[in-house]
């Protein structure tokens, strides 16, 4: 635990930086895409609840993400809010000039931590990965938008098993090098426990500063909230990622629960004596806005006893 | 933190004492009570898993608690697995009768350190109800049978808010006065945080022996599994009820997650270092003997995992 204890945030409301990542992260996982109608609406509905980020779309072939093909049209008809930040995923250059003709007002880049899960999942390899971004950073750079790096597989890799955190560490400093204003650090299959977020945030924030830092932790396995409150009470991380009610999966282990629920990880942050923008009740009637299109529950633990609730 | 650090447990693997309390805690919580035959096939199936005690029944008014009527012929039905501890909750004297003719190996009482929530609960307030456990428990120590003692709201009371840790320290040592072995404390509505668990944990192991403590955490609001790891981690706590898939509910917020899933549990444990008996597949054909029955889902994540990968 080192200088780091629960007792750094006494006598302070540590604020949060949330990431609402449903309308993308979540919304990819599901089986099949919603109409365009019902995206809009969330993500009008989302920029309600106090949020300052949410990750809107994506720029990626259509034909491997059919759920994310309309992401142009979807920037194109939500209503902006004043102060709030709608982000777009882009693999490359031409999803960069999608992200700009959309008027995203930030885009994200992703890699992994685990060379074999990059091979999987973008036909590449991670430093392949890096000479892709570099151009695209640039171009993002010139035109004044702030640049996300998300390493994925971060703690444990499905196939490569546990991930060293120095492979994390290094590989962080390379995306910031590269001109990446921050990290994104996902636990994509959702087998990190506590331990292991003290593994890797121990070396991490010796080297890169906490700000410049987000946690995306998934649910599959249950963990999820421990390992954020550890973040967060041992390490004061502040920054996190997470879906509304739940949203998302893991491509792993179809569908089990997915990201971080974002009233769960505000509820227990909360509980735990943080500071977080978020208005419960409205998050609720973002999700009410597409539940109709979802073949399945939320699985966020909160959006049960809302359910309950309103019933 | 104290000297309860993480590296307590380091260069061994602690054994968690596990409490399977689906077949009451879980059952007593669905809409209507499962079939004689089918709660047996769980019983039995749950004594196969590994699991040193199962909670299997309750004695208790069948007028209130209708899914529990038939407790004694499930006590007379099942296939008593060597080892194997089955116990019955009982509010009364009339109650360890029944549990004596079910042949129960333990029992359980039951109070809160709430007092509005005893009196509507039991309708006494937490003396009478200590009164009322007097000849229970001698009779039972004449008998030769242990006696586990609830304290329910041990954190948070949905009537009266936060309760005070002293308050629960000052409880579970009057029901160890009674001669009650062990005591059961549960956040009854799942309210608590890691913040509130270090807050009661700290004064109640300066009282009482480890051994002699079990942490019943609820699912509702998403925090079980971080304040179950919070006691296991900050404070080697090693005794833990769970249910079976995550069984059970919360009468404040019917439909909401209940019992910390046993499966969740045990996978958080173990990746964090605990050693725990249980084997997944055997709990997963477990949960099979009842799904048919329930009308949801378990709540579990480690449950979704698993029917997926059947499917």
């Amino acid at each position: 635990m080192d200088a780091l204890t629960h007792a750094s945030h006494r006598g302070r409301a540590p604020h949060i930086r949330l990431v609402e990542v449903g309308p993308r992260d979540g919304l990819q996982n599901e089986k099949s895409a919603l109409p365009l109608e019902a995206k809009v609406a969330f993500v009008d509905a989302l920029s309600e609840t106090g949020v300052p980020e949410i990750e809107t779309g994506a720029f990626v072939s259509a034909k491997a993400v059919p759920q994310m093909s309309d992401s142009l049209r979807v920037f194109q008809r939500i209503r902006r809010r004043p102060g709030v930040i709608y982000s777009a995923l882009v693999p490359n250059e031409r999803g960069l000039d999608e992200a700009v003709k959309a008027k995203a007002d930030k885009i994200a880049v992703f890699t992994a931590a685990s060379e074999t899960f990059n091979r999987k999942n973008t036909n590449a390899g991670i430093q392949e990965s890096l000479e892709r971004f570099k151009p695209v950073v640039s171009r993002a750079k010139s035109l004044r938008m702030p640049v996300r790096g998300y390493i994925s597989t971060a703690f444990v890799c499905p196939f490569e098993g546990a991930i060293s955190p120095s492979k994390v560490v290094s590989l962080g400093l390379e995306l910031l090098a590269l001109g990446v204003d921050e990290l994104a650090i996902g636990d994509t299959i959702g087998r990190a426990a506590p331990k292991d977020v003290r593994a890797l945030l121990k070396p991490l924030l010796k080297e890169i500063p906490e700000k410049r830092l987000y946690f995306h932790f998934h649910d599959t396995y249950g963990l999820a909230i421990a390992n954020l409150l550890t973040a967060y009470e041992e390490f004061n991380a502040t920054g996190f990622d997470a879906s509304a009610g739940g949203l998302g999966g893991c491509p792993f282990a179809p569908g089990a629960a997915g990201n971080v629920a974002t009233e769960d990880a505000a509820f227990a942050l909360e509980a735990s004596g943080a500071k977080v923008d978020l208005d419960f009740g409205k998050l609720n009637a973002a999700e009410n806005a597409i539940a109709p299109h979802l073949g399945h529950p939320f699985p966020a633990r909160l959006a049960k006893v809302a359910a309950r609730a309103a019933a």
